[in-house]
Protein backbone atom coordinates (compact mmCIF):
# COMPACT_ATOMS: atom_id res chain seq x y z
CA UNK A 1 0.00 0.00 0.00
CA UNK A 2 1.18 3.28 -0.76
CA UNK A 3 1.45 5.51 1.84
CA UNK A 4 -0.41 8.96 1.45
CA UNK A 5 0.75 12.30 1.37
CA UNK A 6 0.60 14.58 4.20
CA UNK A 7 0.01 18.20 2.73
CA UNK A 8 0.33 21.17 4.98
CA UNK A 9 -0.80 24.48 3.94
CA UNK A 10 -0.01 27.84 5.96
CA UNK A 11 -0.17 31.09 5.45
CA UNK A 12 -0.65 35.13 6.77
CA UNK A 13 -4.19 35.26 8.72
CA UNK A 14 -6.22 36.96 6.15
CA UNK A 15 -4.60 35.20 3.17
CA UNK A 16 -7.47 33.40 2.19
CA UNK A 17 -6.14 29.81 3.13
CA UNK A 18 -9.49 28.61 3.99
CA UNK A 19 -11.49 29.55 1.26
CA UNK A 20 -8.42 28.02 -0.77
CA UNK A 21 -8.54 24.86 1.58
CA UNK A 22 -12.25 24.35 0.77
CA UNK A 23 -11.87 24.92 -2.87
CA UNK A 24 -9.48 22.31 -3.46
CA UNK A 25 -11.22 19.58 -1.28
CA UNK A 26 -14.16 20.31 -3.44
CA UNK A 27 -12.15 20.11 -6.63
CA UNK A 28 -9.56 17.16 -5.05
CA UNK A 29 -11.90 14.32 -3.99
CA UNK A 30 -8.74 12.06 -3.13
CA UNK A 31 -7.89 14.36 -0.70
CA UNK A 32 -9.50 14.18 2.83
CA UNK A 33 -9.21 16.99 5.42
CA UNK A 34 -8.07 16.72 9.15
CA UNK A 35 -10.08 18.39 11.66
CA UNK A 36 -8.15 20.81 14.10
CA UNK A 37 -9.34 21.15 17.50
CA UNK A 38 -8.90 24.04 19.04
CA UNK A 39 -10.33 26.38 22.44
CA UNK A 40 -11.37 29.14 20.55
CA UNK A 41 -14.85 30.07 20.52
CA UNK A 42 -17.01 28.74 17.34
CA UNK A 43 -17.58 32.12 14.85
CA UNK A 44 -21.27 32.10 13.25
CA UNK A 45 -22.10 29.00 11.36
CA UNK A 46 -19.02 26.94 12.51
CA UNK A 47 -20.00 23.87 13.37
CA UNK A 48 -18.10 21.43 16.24
CA UNK A 49 -16.87 18.43 14.45
CA UNK A 50 -16.79 19.82 10.94
CA UNK A 51 -14.45 23.12 10.97
CA UNK A 52 -12.87 21.98 14.13
CA UNK A 53 -13.47 19.87 17.13
CA UNK A 54 -14.45 22.81 19.56
CA UNK A 55 -12.79 21.59 22.89
CA UNK A 56 -12.41 22.83 26.46
CA UNK A 57 -8.84 24.27 27.94
CA UNK A 58 -8.54 21.69 30.20
CA UNK A 59 -9.43 18.66 27.42
CA UNK A 60 -7.39 20.22 25.08
CA UNK A 61 -4.14 20.08 27.50
CA UNK A 62 -4.64 16.28 29.22
CA UNK A 63 -4.89 15.80 25.25
CA UNK A 64 -1.32 17.23 25.44
CA UNK A 65 0.18 15.47 28.07
CA UNK A 66 -0.77 12.31 26.55
CA UNK A 67 0.83 13.03 23.23
CA UNK A 68 -2.43 13.56 21.17
CA UNK A 69 -1.15 15.67 18.86
CA UNK A 70 0.74 16.12 15.90
CA UNK A 71 1.13 19.56 16.74
CA UNK A 72 -0.48 22.14 18.75
CA UNK A 73 0.21 25.92 19.25
CA UNK A 74 -1.06 28.53 21.35
CA UNK A 75 -1.97 31.52 19.05
CA UNK A 76 -3.70 34.33 20.44
CA UNK A 77 -4.06 32.92 23.70
CA UNK A 78 -6.48 29.83 22.10
CA UNK A 79 -5.32 26.24 21.76
CA UNK A 80 -5.28 25.11 17.62
CA UNK A 81 -4.59 21.37 17.17
CA UNK A 82 -3.94 18.31 14.99
CA UNK A 83 -5.48 14.96 16.82
CA UNK A 84 -2.62 12.55 16.03
CA UNK A 85 -4.05 8.80 15.74
CA UNK A 86 -6.37 9.88 13.01
CA UNK A 87 -3.36 11.07 10.40
CA UNK A 88 -1.46 8.44 10.82
CA UNK A 89 -4.75 5.70 10.32
CA UNK A 90 -4.99 7.72 7.03
CA UNK A 91 -1.99 8.49 5.80
CA UNK A 92 -1.32 4.53 6.10
CA UNK A 93 -4.56 3.61 4.11
CA UNK A 94 -2.98 5.76 1.55
CA UNK A 95 -5.01 8.71 2.03
CA UNK A 96 -3.62 12.08 1.19
CA UNK A 97 -4.59 14.28 4.37
CA UNK A 98 -4.56 18.21 3.94
CA UNK A 99 -3.47 19.96 6.93
CA UNK A 100 -4.70 23.78 7.27
CA UNK A 101 -2.53 25.00 10.21
CA UNK A 102 -0.40 28.15 11.19
CA UNK A 103 3.38 28.30 11.00
CA UNK A 104 4.29 27.99 14.22
CA UNK A 105 1.91 24.16 14.43
CA UNK A 106 3.82 23.91 10.35
CA UNK A 107 7.05 24.29 11.99
CA UNK A 108 6.68 21.00 14.37
CA UNK A 109 5.49 18.90 11.96
CA UNK A 110 8.06 19.77 9.55
CA UNK A 111 10.67 18.22 12.65
CA UNK A 112 8.28 15.10 12.93
CA UNK A 113 7.25 14.59 9.38
CA UNK A 114 10.00 16.26 7.03
CA UNK A 115 8.32 14.00 4.19
CA UNK A 116 5.06 16.20 4.55
CA UNK A 117 4.47 18.96 1.62
CA UNK A 118 4.51 21.77 3.38
CA UNK A 119 2.99 24.86 0.72
CA UNK A 120 3.14 28.90 1.87
CA UNK A 121 -0.24 30.54 0.64
CA UNK A 122 1.33 34.32 -0.10
CA UNK A 123 -1.09 37.15 -0.61
CA UNK A 124 -0.42 39.18 -3.82
CA UNK A 125 0.59 41.60 -1.57
CA UNK A 126 0.67 43.46 2.03
CA UNK A 127 -1.70 45.79 1.06
CA UNK A 128 -3.76 43.55 -0.49
CA UNK A 129 -3.53 42.14 2.48
CA UNK A 130 -4.47 44.73 4.87
CA UNK A 131 -7.90 45.26 2.58
CA UNK A 132 -8.98 41.58 2.72
CA UNK A 133 -8.58 41.84 7.04
CA UNK A 134 -10.39 44.64 6.90
CA UNK A 135 -13.06 43.72 4.28
CA UNK A 136 -13.81 40.87 7.34
CA UNK A 137 -15.16 43.56 9.08
CA UNK A 138 -14.56 41.39 12.53
CA UNK A 139 -11.11 43.17 13.60
CA UNK A 140 -10.59 46.49 15.71
CA UNK A 141 -7.72 48.68 14.30
CA UNK A 142 -5.47 47.19 17.50
CA UNK A 143 -6.32 43.77 16.52
CA UNK A 144 -5.79 44.39 12.57
CA UNK A 145 -2.22 46.14 13.83
CA UNK A 146 -1.39 43.06 15.49
CA UNK A 147 -2.34 40.61 12.61
CA UNK A 148 -0.34 42.93 9.95
CA UNK A 149 2.96 42.79 12.28
CA UNK A 150 2.02 38.82 12.63
CA UNK A 151 1.70 38.78 8.90
CA UNK A 152 5.28 39.78 8.14
CA UNK A 153 6.85 37.65 10.83
CA UNK A 154 5.06 34.30 9.38
CA UNK A 155 5.65 35.56 6.03
CA UNK A 156 9.56 35.10 7.40
CA UNK A 157 8.77 31.47 8.15
CA UNK A 158 7.11 30.86 4.62
CA UNK A 159 11.01 30.89 3.69
CA UNK A 160 11.21 27.45 5.80
CA UNK A 161 8.51 25.55 3.60
CA UNK A 162 9.16 23.52 0.09
CA UNK A 163 6.03 25.61 -2.30
CA UNK A 164 5.07 29.14 -2.08
CA UNK A 165 1.72 29.44 -4.15
CA UNK A 166 0.45 33.18 -4.24
CA UNK A 167 -3.29 33.58 -3.83
CA UNK A 168 -3.84 36.07 -6.76
CA UNK A 169 -7.41 34.22 -7.56
CA UNK A 170 -8.42 31.20 -5.24
CA UNK A 171 -9.19 28.88 -8.57
CA UNK A 172 -5.46 29.77 -9.79
CA UNK A 173 -4.27 28.98 -6.05
CA UNK A 174 -5.93 25.84 -6.05
CA UNK A 175 -4.87 24.80 -9.75
CA UNK A 176 -1.25 25.24 -8.76
CA UNK A 177 -1.62 23.46 -5.42
CA UNK A 178 -2.65 20.68 -7.30
CA UNK A 179 0.09 20.38 -9.60
CA UNK A 180 2.52 20.54 -6.60
CA UNK A 181 0.40 17.17 -5.65
CA UNK A 182 0.68 15.61 -8.99
CA UNK A 183 4.23 16.40 -8.73
CA UNK A 184 4.85 14.71 -5.72
CA UNK A 185 3.06 11.68 -6.09
CA UNK A 186 5.53 11.70 -8.99
CA UNK A 187 8.33 11.17 -7.16
CA UNK A 188 10.73 8.11 -7.30
CA UNK A 189 10.92 8.38 -3.77
CA UNK A 190 7.50 7.57 -3.78
CA UNK A 191 7.28 4.71 -6.37
CA UNK A 192 9.66 2.16 -5.38
CA UNK A 193 6.38 -0.41 -6.26
CA UNK A 194 6.12 1.04 -10.03
CA UNK A 195 9.63 -0.36 -10.36
CA UNK A 196 9.18 -3.31 -9.33
CA UNK A 197 5.66 -3.59 -10.78
CA UNK A 198 7.07 -2.71 -13.81
CA UNK A 199 10.16 -4.79 -13.55
CA UNK A 200 7.97 -8.18 -12.93
CA UNK A 201 5.70 -7.97 -16.39
CA UNK B 1 15.76 37.62 -13.35
CA UNK B 2 14.30 34.48 -12.60
CA UNK B 3 16.30 31.55 -13.38
CA UNK B 4 14.81 28.82 -16.06
CA UNK B 5 14.25 25.71 -15.54
CA UNK B 6 16.34 22.93 -17.05
CA UNK B 7 14.15 19.90 -17.80
CA UNK B 8 15.91 16.55 -18.63
CA UNK B 9 13.21 13.53 -19.76
CA UNK B 10 14.29 9.71 -20.62
CA UNK B 11 13.06 6.88 -20.86
CA UNK B 12 14.14 3.24 -22.38
CA UNK B 13 14.30 3.34 -26.08
CA UNK B 14 10.25 2.82 -27.33
CA UNK B 15 8.67 4.71 -24.13
CA UNK B 16 7.09 7.56 -26.60
CA UNK B 17 9.54 10.17 -25.39
CA UNK B 18 9.33 11.80 -28.84
CA UNK B 19 5.78 11.89 -28.72
CA UNK B 20 5.54 13.22 -25.27
CA UNK B 21 8.13 15.71 -25.60
CA UNK B 22 7.06 16.92 -28.98
CA UNK B 23 3.53 17.57 -27.78
CA UNK B 24 4.45 18.73 -24.57
CA UNK B 25 6.85 21.24 -26.63
CA UNK B 26 3.13 21.86 -28.40
CA UNK B 27 1.02 22.57 -25.41
CA UNK B 28 3.60 24.34 -23.22
CA UNK B 29 4.26 27.98 -24.51
CA UNK B 30 6.65 28.51 -22.21
CA UNK B 31 9.03 25.99 -23.04
CA UNK B 32 12.04 25.87 -25.31
CA UNK B 33 13.46 22.93 -26.90
CA UNK B 34 17.41 22.02 -26.78
CA UNK B 35 18.64 20.71 -30.31
CA UNK B 36 20.77 18.04 -29.25
CA UNK B 37 23.74 17.11 -31.46
CA UNK B 38 24.91 13.68 -33.48
CA UNK B 39 26.65 11.50 -35.25
CA UNK B 40 24.21 9.31 -36.38
CA UNK B 41 22.68 9.32 -40.21
CA UNK B 42 19.08 11.16 -40.17
CA UNK B 43 15.96 9.01 -40.25
CA UNK B 44 13.73 9.86 -42.69
CA UNK B 45 11.73 13.59 -42.53
CA UNK B 46 14.61 14.49 -39.97
CA UNK B 47 15.92 18.03 -40.52
CA UNK B 48 19.38 19.23 -39.59
CA UNK B 49 18.84 22.16 -37.13
CA UNK B 50 15.84 21.09 -36.11
CA UNK B 51 15.38 17.47 -34.86
CA UNK B 52 19.41 17.54 -34.23
CA UNK B 53 22.41 19.16 -35.79
CA UNK B 54 24.00 16.07 -37.64
CA UNK B 55 27.58 16.54 -37.12
CA UNK B 56 30.32 14.18 -38.40
CA UNK B 57 32.60 12.07 -36.00
CA UNK B 58 35.25 14.58 -36.79
CA UNK B 59 33.87 17.73 -35.56
CA UNK B 60 31.73 16.13 -32.74
CA UNK B 61 35.12 14.76 -31.45
CA UNK B 62 36.41 18.44 -31.84
CA UNK B 63 33.59 19.82 -30.10
CA UNK B 64 34.62 17.46 -26.58
CA UNK B 65 37.69 18.81 -26.91
CA UNK B 66 36.86 21.98 -26.31
CA UNK B 67 34.40 21.61 -23.86
CA UNK B 68 31.47 22.22 -26.23
CA UNK B 69 28.85 20.19 -24.35
CA UNK B 70 27.03 19.65 -21.21
CA UNK B 71 26.74 15.89 -22.02
CA UNK B 72 27.36 13.73 -24.51
CA UNK B 73 27.80 9.88 -25.13
CA UNK B 74 28.13 7.19 -27.68
CA UNK B 75 25.20 4.94 -27.97
CA UNK B 76 24.74 2.00 -30.57
CA UNK B 77 27.77 2.93 -31.89
CA UNK B 78 27.06 7.12 -32.66
CA UNK B 79 27.88 9.90 -30.60
CA UNK B 80 24.84 12.03 -29.21
CA UNK B 81 25.24 15.50 -26.87
CA UNK B 82 24.09 18.74 -25.80
CA UNK B 83 25.81 22.17 -27.21
CA UNK B 84 26.31 23.94 -23.66
CA UNK B 85 26.44 27.58 -24.69
CA UNK B 86 23.23 28.39 -25.97
CA UNK B 87 21.18 26.56 -22.98
CA UNK B 88 23.21 28.73 -20.48
CA UNK B 89 22.29 31.61 -22.12
CA UNK B 90 19.02 30.80 -22.69
CA UNK B 91 18.56 29.73 -19.04
CA UNK B 92 19.90 32.71 -17.54
CA UNK B 93 17.73 34.88 -19.25
CA UNK B 94 14.78 32.88 -17.97
CA UNK B 95 13.49 30.12 -20.48
CA UNK B 96 12.97 26.67 -19.47
CA UNK B 97 14.64 24.13 -22.03
CA UNK B 98 13.61 21.11 -22.31
CA UNK B 99 16.05 17.97 -23.00
CA UNK B 100 15.60 14.84 -24.13
CA UNK B 101 18.34 12.81 -23.64
CA UNK B 102 19.51 9.16 -22.80
CA UNK B 103 20.05 7.97 -19.07
CA UNK B 104 23.68 7.73 -19.69
CA UNK B 105 23.76 11.61 -20.49
CA UNK B 106 21.34 12.34 -17.99
CA UNK B 107 23.55 10.93 -15.53
CA UNK B 108 26.24 13.38 -16.58
CA UNK B 109 23.96 16.44 -16.68
CA UNK B 110 22.57 15.27 -12.68
CA UNK B 111 26.56 15.78 -11.37
CA UNK B 112 26.86 19.31 -13.27
CA UNK B 113 23.34 20.68 -12.32
CA UNK B 114 21.51 18.78 -9.46
CA UNK B 115 19.12 21.71 -9.44
CA UNK B 116 17.81 20.54 -12.87
CA UNK B 117 14.15 18.59 -13.48
CA UNK B 118 14.59 14.97 -14.06
CA UNK B 119 12.04 13.51 -15.43
CA UNK B 120 11.90 9.38 -16.06
CA UNK B 121 9.37 8.04 -18.47
CA UNK B 122 8.44 4.60 -18.10
CA UNK B 123 6.45 2.13 -20.32
CA UNK B 124 2.96 0.65 -18.66
CA UNK B 125 4.94 -2.47 -19.12
CA UNK B 126 7.95 -4.58 -20.24
CA UNK B 127 5.86 -6.34 -23.20
CA UNK B 128 4.08 -2.98 -23.93
CA UNK B 129 7.31 -1.90 -24.88
CA UNK B 130 8.18 -4.62 -27.01
CA UNK B 131 4.94 -4.33 -28.82
CA UNK B 132 5.73 -0.28 -29.31
CA UNK B 133 9.49 -1.07 -30.52
CA UNK B 134 7.84 -4.15 -32.84
CA UNK B 135 4.96 -1.62 -33.80
CA UNK B 136 8.17 0.50 -34.98
CA UNK B 137 9.03 -1.87 -38.15
CA UNK B 138 13.08 -0.86 -38.17
CA UNK B 139 14.04 -3.24 -35.81
CA UNK B 140 15.97 -6.55 -36.51
CA UNK B 141 14.85 -9.71 -33.85
CA UNK B 142 18.08 -9.06 -32.58
CA UNK B 143 18.66 -5.29 -32.21
CA UNK B 144 14.98 -5.60 -30.49
CA UNK B 145 16.43 -8.01 -27.95
CA UNK B 146 19.51 -5.32 -27.19
CA UNK B 147 16.61 -2.93 -27.16
CA UNK B 148 14.84 -4.89 -24.34
CA UNK B 149 17.95 -5.36 -22.62
CA UNK B 150 18.99 -2.32 -22.36
CA UNK B 151 15.44 -1.10 -21.39
CA UNK B 152 15.79 -3.64 -17.99
CA UNK B 153 19.33 -1.91 -17.66
CA UNK B 154 17.95 1.89 -18.00
CA UNK B 155 14.87 0.98 -15.76
CA UNK B 156 17.42 0.90 -12.65
CA UNK B 157 18.96 4.11 -13.22
CA UNK B 158 15.42 5.75 -13.53
CA UNK B 159 15.61 5.73 -9.74
CA UNK B 160 18.43 8.12 -9.23
CA UNK B 161 15.70 10.07 -11.15
CA UNK B 162 13.21 13.08 -9.23
CA UNK B 163 10.35 11.88 -10.86
CA UNK B 164 8.80 9.33 -12.67
CA UNK B 165 5.85 9.54 -14.87
CA UNK B 166 4.20 6.40 -16.84
CA UNK B 167 3.51 7.01 -20.27
CA UNK B 168 0.19 5.17 -20.25
CA UNK B 169 -1.55 7.98 -22.96
CA UNK B 170 0.33 10.85 -24.38
CA UNK B 171 -2.18 13.01 -22.96
CA UNK B 172 -1.77 12.37 -19.42
CA UNK B 173 1.92 12.02 -19.42
CA UNK B 174 1.96 15.41 -20.96
CA UNK B 175 -0.42 16.52 -18.47
CA UNK B 176 2.06 14.87 -15.60
CA UNK B 177 4.80 16.63 -16.77
CA UNK B 178 3.37 19.99 -16.66
CA UNK B 179 2.17 19.84 -13.08
CA UNK B 180 5.63 19.10 -12.59
CA UNK B 181 6.55 21.92 -14.45
CA UNK B 182 4.45 23.69 -12.14
CA UNK B 183 5.06 22.30 -8.86
CA UNK B 184 8.55 23.08 -9.41
CA UNK B 185 8.09 26.62 -10.15
CA UNK B 186 6.52 27.33 -7.13
CA UNK B 187 9.24 25.87 -4.82
CA UNK B 188 10.58 28.06 -2.38
CA UNK B 189 14.06 28.45 -2.88
CA UNK B 190 13.30 29.34 -7.03
CA UNK B 191 11.48 31.95 -5.79
CA UNK B 192 13.27 34.22 -3.35
CA UNK B 193 12.66 37.54 -5.37
CA UNK B 194 8.79 36.56 -4.98
CA UNK B 195 9.55 36.84 -0.72
CA UNK B 196 11.70 40.17 -1.41
CA UNK B 197 8.52 41.77 -3.82
CA UNK B 198 5.91 40.76 -0.90
CA UNK B 199 7.86 42.02 1.68
CA UNK B 200 8.28 45.93 0.06
CA UNK B 201 5.05 46.23 -0.66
Amino acid sequence: MKQGLLIVVSGPSGTGKGTVCTELLNQTPDLAYSISATTRQPREGEVDGRNYYFLTKEKFESMIEAGGFLEYANVYGNYYGTPLKKIEERLAAGEDILLEIDTQGACNVMKKCPDGIFIFLLPPSLSELERRIRGRGTETEESLARRLGAARGEIQIGRQYRYVVVNDTVDAAVKRIQDILTAEHCRVDRNESLFEEIESK
